[in-house]
């Protein structure tokens, strides 16, 4: 598979530089009979638009989408969906002096060594601009798993030093919205505003964490071995601009507990006569396949590499430099970045539920019948 | 892509349940001419073999590998390589009483409702034994790497309470597979064997972490944007059995960090004429590319979820129970993890590395010269 | 996707040369709960093998499939499902004159210039020794099919000079499998027979055309647009050996009509209600998606290479040579290839059978409720 | 890999209905430094544009194409180039009566049935104007052909009754665009367009046979063994529109010779020291693999489905009626389906070219070095 293209059945394969013409991709295999409402997708699209709030960068884009095929009278009709969106607030000569140079902790020079050619202005292909096509695909994704109940939450767990311990509820995932920094917690929320100011003031830059979350996963979604749920959700994070770490279920602080106190006992829900467990270190998912209980994981930033400051870069010549430097870029991008990993997210769920319909000939002659 | 195939250009499919008939592979797209030793991969092999200390399971598999296809008088054909590793100690007996129960935190509910039917002797599909075909792969992968003086290495570096924050140095290196640990830090491997020790007799487990290094990777290795070095490898590690999170670079202690704490600046190393950074925050990759640097990471296991304790686990048909699990396991599987991470990211490395010649039509003329 | 896989959703991965240790495979996508028949893949697999009757080559092989994993207690796990033929009768020594040398219309030459390298024992790679996979494959694709009631036939229409023009009917379709040269027509089975001894008397070899017929195809099936129903039929027919063309529905002899003499009209079943069509140029297949008609082609294949004459070769160095052609050849494949044509058959529809449970939300939502 | 995406290394993923907002594509594996010209591409396109004579359809699209990613100043940047043709001049009205109908050998009633729903607009997806986005990849292939000087070619042979049975040259092979018809024999082709203007004149339409040819292909180029380089021109050739058969080198025809009779004996050209052959019935291909002989085939194309007549059409319903087809359709496709299979050729034999750089380890580190 290609290195532009992701998911199994659902496959999203995706174009575009910052200051090329547009920023698009394909969508293929998304099923027939879906209701798409193109004011939902812009609406998901304007939640990671630059210039929505003062705490991100002052780039203006309209970021409008097309849907140029594949839907028709707002039904899907089972044929590749191709969108674009133009791009048209371009201030390339602000990236003029970078045309020969390397910033530190850029893409620049790696993009150049490979392929002894790059688009300099904005980041070209390595702009976060690229994740619009994200947004895109994850808010298609989130209108095919309304069929099925399925929901998809992110949010700003730490910025900097700033973070929030609570777990989630209902009430709070549904403020993850009402505040600019997309941190459902409204206390933490204004101390992570403070903390991003702080940055921005000193032209500095902080990283942070997005926890996520999947609500209503049915039984059985995710493939062994090199397919498991929690795989193709890590790459599917890892592939983010400037993340560092991805971890589920229990993670990182689950290596230095003993077995014995983080077993995930089973309960039968006499109710619903299903399994449950009582606890889910587990993370909702057991040998790469879902097993009813909430999905959660979380997903490392780091912070923004371009600074306000006098910047050591260095010339394609190599020689050392300090420059002063121009574009347009957020102290911080934890507060955008919330509906990429929640599109991330979607994305690789659909996916799955789409291909966990072919794992018995029961259920495929079901379909067929 | 199916779900049993691992690779872009260089491609793993894997089969094998643990108490089936046979482990195996298929190597596809293994370029020809590459001296194939079978001893090196043997030796591979049984760095993962069970039984091969006191502190693995006793599960005794001589665990031999056969060719079936693709190699000729020890040189590579180009042509797919089979492999199998047949299964010879099948104690399937001892899982009897596991036909119709799930344990907790294993994938036995998973597996049964996802399939309707499962191979509930010894794990079927999800026992670790399925790792057998990644370490082979992992071989051949050294072997094409060694053409390019590429090196992967993967250690303990926490098993429970116990950790080595050493950072890794060629010296130390050299010792990972000098104890049966494989903490290459003498003193570091004592204290974690006596802390599995103390678990083991408690009937308890332990989970861990393998730090991964990868020295002498070529400029411009990784493909943006879904396909990014460290997305991959993060997929990849996280396919493994038992395995929470992946990092790399600074990871999720980047966080919490200022951008102007954690920049990677340019150096230009006048003796070979290359730039070099003065840190490596970014772990060797910006933008998904290989920058010249290591590339390093660290991947968090869970404990192993057999205790020797007696189990609370489930009926099919809802009912609670407690059992005393029988088969054989061990208490930390991290001492034989070591060698699965290093053959993943071996393979992660030979795949990228192979797709980079596709990179510029110059490369592309001069391979075909 | 690698060159060693077929399919989109149900993939085969093979492996294996002539004279190696074994042919095999993997199949990955197979879905729980299908009764596997071990004796029914076994007899799919005698009829292609060599020294059935006195028409084909003496190489005497028992060709016994081991399945090795992806079934337990005679049902499909979902799990892939790893098989292998063993070479037990591989008289290499047969082949040492060949070494360095070309031979004509063979694939020596371009395997060699390809790689560098080559099994040059008995075909290698380039075998048709490798169809053993093929048939293995179709069988398991045909063990699917039951459940569908989609019923495969390929026989043999054209051999040399001799041709069988009648339309297949339900009768002579079950006698296709009756005679040694797998032409259900008794009596033109008989002049086959006559020009196959004439031509093997004469050192010669002959080729010859195999007709295909799919049976109760639901309507539905195929995708547009690079993976047409008839365009993943033709790529798989014109991937086995010595095939030189493929059509279907109306072939070629439809370029020369006009377009009022060919239109299939619909009609209207009254009895099934459902639609068909008065004739079917079409093939059962309108835009790469059947329309639930039969679905008819023949595939082309040139005469076996390998005459039993003085052979004009030539050597690596560059000379011409003539010499004596050892090994045991077939001196017409046709009545061995039926059998191949109709797995690669079952297997095309099989794997779109399954993709088509993907078409539509309301399928997905059936499969899954 | 999905529906709508063609090749291994380069690929092209499509979308496009015939009246929706655009036709386009993202071209993915496209190596860095390759000279783009738009002119170039865009005459391409032209080739193959309703209304460039009097001989295909009166629909009048200007079909300018717009690069939206991927090229800057000129060459290519090895990102993802996306690629959109607006759709100008949709007279969506003309298509009104054929909304709840299903003509005879379209695809209205298959998408129907598969779909549920379908775009009647002009054929929707399943129209020719999908053909766009290969005549664009098509462009671009040749663009990168330039570099290993392998040119692509295809004319037509046959129209109707009418055929060309001479064999190409050079000289010929130039006249192919110099006449309407694309027959680079100007006596045949003022006889083809006699027959397309008697049958239009008829209210009838034609088929007929594109040939194509693939010069200076370099030894080496095709992966055995389901990747064979004439399985994916066939598959190619197949997926176009209209397509019911491929053939190449000796084809259907050599069926009926003897083995003796069609052997490639292997010459030794000593200027320049490669190896040829005296004939090419082999078409150029030995095992899937190219020996460096020109690569020829035959694609036969069904006369068009809307005839100028009155039609015989099922409703929805199930109720027969007859109409007056509108819409704007050629009697004849032939004339511009000369660019599209040389735009499929152009893009298989590039995708494999690229695929043989890795065909050995030697190559791989020459191009890496």
């Amino acid at each position: 598979m290609g290195a532009n293209t992701l998911g199994h059945i659902l496959q999203l394969t995706s174009f575009g530089e910052s200051h090329g013409a547009a920023i698009g991709g394909v969508i293929s295999g998304f099923p027939a009979g879906v209701s798409v409402s193109l004011d939902f997708i812009q609406q998901e699209l304007d939640k990671r638009r630059p210039g929505q709030s003062d705490l991100t960068t002052s780039r203006q884009e309209n970021d409008r989408i097309e849907i140029l095929s594949g839907v028709m009278d707002g039904i899907s009709l089972g044929t590749p969906i191709g969108f674009i969106v133009r791009n048209t607030n371009q201030r390339s000569e602000d990236y003029e002096h970078l045309k020969s140079v390397f910033r530190p902790s850029h893409a620049d020079y790696t993009y150049d060594a490979k392929y002894g050619i790059r688009d300099y202005r904005g980041g070209g292909r390595a702009s976060a601009r690229e994740t619009i096509s994200r947004v895109a695909m994850g808010a298609f994704a989130k209108l095919l798993l309304r069929s099925f109940d399925v929901h998809c939450y992110a949010w700003v767990s730490q910025i900097g030093q700033t973070s929030m311990n609570r777990l989630p509820n209902e009430f709070e995932l549904h403020q993850i919205y009402e505040n600019e920094v997309r941190c459902p917690d409204s206390i933490t929320a204004k101390a992570m505003r403070h903390e991003i100011e702080a940055a921005r003031n000193d032209g500095d830059t902080l990283g942070g964490i997005v926890s996520g979350l999947i609500n209503s996963v049915p039984v059985g979604i995710g493939q062994p071995v090199f397919a498991k749920l929690h795989a193709d959700l890590g790459a599917a994070m890892l592939s983010i601009n400037a993340v560092k770490g991805f971890e589920y279920g229990g993670g990182f602080e689950m290596s230095s507990r003993k077995g014995s106190e983080v077993l995930d006992k089973f309960i039968h829900n006499t109710k619903n006569n299903l399994l449950e467990t009582a606890t889910n270190y587990s993370g909702g998912i057991q040998g790469g396949i879902s097993n009813g209980q909430s999905v959660y994981f979380r997903v490392a930033f780091k912070p923004v590499a371009t600074l306000q400051q006098p910047l050591d870069i260095m010339t394609k010549e190599g020689n050392e430099k300090t420059i002063l430097p121009g574009g347009r870029h957020d102290a911080c991008v934890l507060p955008r970045a919330a509906i990429i990993v929640e599109s991330m997210a979607a994305w690789i769920i659909a996916d799955h539920l789409l291909w966990s319909g072919l794992d018995t000939i029961d259920k495929i002659r079901k379909a067929q019948s």
